[in-house]
């Protein structure tokens, strides 16, 4: 057959972790940055940056808002206060999020856009976004969108084409995000993480399940004790265990989002996910210890993912430094720390 | 006190339990009418009308994706294949979300948009959303974003700005999609919850938090047997009853997914959250049955919301009504059952 290797085996089809540990082993680096970005802390430098553009993002998106009220018919279109420092707003979130991403590119894998962030300025915010996957993309970065979604099957195929995928439609294919990874919810059972786990592997992406979140209030319902004995995150972790095909670097397809500040922890998560992907927030802001989080990279160096959003973003805060070079010093040392760990 | 009524009690505080109550007896129905647009099956007249103000709409959009490029300065522009698709298929969709409301809207309270079915349509799906909620608005509806978020506590506050709030910013408080009511995830514990009921409380409105959902995955984890006997479903719904404050009309101000499809746990349900609003999903296209759902109303008849949405956007398709005349009959249908229930 035309399609098989000179070995005669058909070539190997893309997979997610051989994805992962490919970029990782590339870029030397497992640092994810995420990139969480609040209007009310933007670097000053990336606010005024590209005005004339960002003048031109909003006289546009402005004249759309119109276009759509027209499509609304409405006679009383609702009022128009705020578009315009949203769309103000959303320019400068961008420009601050590719300033953010040029400093760090350089010590990371991977860029984590919180889709909070960006839902919350509207239209333009979405915008926004989709600008920050392509440029994070042209670094050379892979995307990992943040978005902990999970509803029932036919909603979650739907998010599936929002993050990976594309819907059809009268007028051609509509593509989606384009992520290279996401996060997912997994509290609705596993017929509502097929349809998200089917289209990331199709797209030879990586869903990231919950299965222990790094804040207090995770005790409240992922630490509960089952029937069983188990603690519901253990349940969850057998479940992303059984859901992962491993590729030839050895690293499953399915990933699991694994809290940092219980560093205890994640000798047990690996015992029940031996391939998985770790994504492990709660490095910097949150409280964790890069140290503590060995055991995440028994499958090697990709096996865990060190996420850094505030920490990064913040750093010059806490030094006399620009923003940018206090960024990128504040992710080269993460990825060095991490990088010598595993 | 000039802010004491004239028994000299402090006004009551607008709530989200008396609002739902008087939406309902105000237009004496419980129906929440679901929009979860495909692209692929829309009404073929919504698809062709207003098709001079679509094409301002995709005009005005590509312009607005090129100036987000010029934010971007990237001398290599991402392909734009697909931009006028997208922006052609949300207007289609927009225009049909709207006929669609047009055509329920007497026999309903409150509509449903699921935000999966607008992002991904990117940028313009999720302008298209903020239009379909002021149109619902402006017909009286009350506007349940259906996204199912749930995250950490600082993105559950962004969450919560894009839903219910704002976010400030250099250029002034940026609002979000102002919604009445919002479906939220439960799984990362109470202080994850917190932000989303705080902002809901704040504005009046009402986060519906997941407690047992209508897919038959629901069993995978919600059904799990804990330690203490219960299943997990009963812990999270014990939860809810603890987050909610009962308001005047005796229904509290934060409500609980429970899905219809297993009406056997209803009555367990409102034993455990006897003041809870509840949402209905289940009815129609997923098999429900809403005879079978009587207890949720113990609290009055806004004490069950009653979801449906293919089973109303696609009543043309068992009849030879057109699309308009189907909906809106199929919608008073389920409003007079449920009415006549409660």
């Amino acid at each position: 057959m035309s399609t098989t290797a000179g070995n005669g085996h058909p070539p190997p089809r893309p997979h997610f972790g051989d994805r992962l540990a490919a970029a990782v082993a590339d870029r030397e680096s497992q640092v994810v940055l995420g990139i969480d970005p609040d209007p009310a802390r933007l670097w000053p430098n990336a606010v005024e940056r590209s005005s004339v553009a960002r003048a031109h993002l909003a006289t546009t998106l402005s004249e759309a808002e119109n276009a759509a009220g027209g499509v609304r018919e409405a006679s009383d279109a609702p009022a128009r206060a705020g578009v315009v420092s949203r769309l103000e707003a959303a320019a400068a979130v961008l420009a601050h999020c590719l300033a953010l991403i040029d400093a760090a590119a350089p010590a990371c894998v991977a860029v984590k856009p919180q889709l909070a962030c960006f839902e919350r300025l509207g239209a333009p915010g979405w915008l926004a976004l989709e600008h920050v996957c392509a440029h994070a993309r042209e670094q050379g970065l892979l995307v990992l969108a943040d978005g902990k979604r999970g509803d029932v099957p036919v909603t979650a195929a739907a998010y599936a084409q929002a993050l990976v995928g594309g819907v059809p439609s009268p007028f051609g294919l509509v593509a989606g995000l384009g992520a290279d990874a996401f996060t997912a919810n997994p509290l609705l059972g596993l017929d509502a993480l097929a349809p998200l786990v089917q289209a990331a592997r199709a797209h030879a992406a990586g869903p990231f399940v919950l299965v222990r979140t790094s804040n207090p209030g995770a005790a409240d319902v992922l630490d509960l004790e089952l029937a069983t004995g188990e603690r519901l995150w253990e349940h969850l972790a057998a479940q992303v265990a059984g859901l992962g095909r491993t590729g030839q670097a050895g690293l499953a397809d399915v990933g699991a989002v694994t809290g940092a500040t219980e560093p205890r922890h994640l000798a047990r998560l690996r015992e029940l996910m031996p391939a998985t992907p770790f994504l492990l927030p709660g490095i910097g802001a949150q409280g964790g210890d890069v140290a503590a989080i060995a055991p995440a990279f028994a499958p090697g160096r990709a096996g865990g993912l060190v996420t850094a959003s505030r920490s990064i973003a913040n750093a010059h805060e806490s030094t006399d430094q620009a923003p940018p070079a206090a960024a990128r010093a504040e992710a080269e040392r993460l990825r060095e720390q991490a990088w010598n760990l595993a």
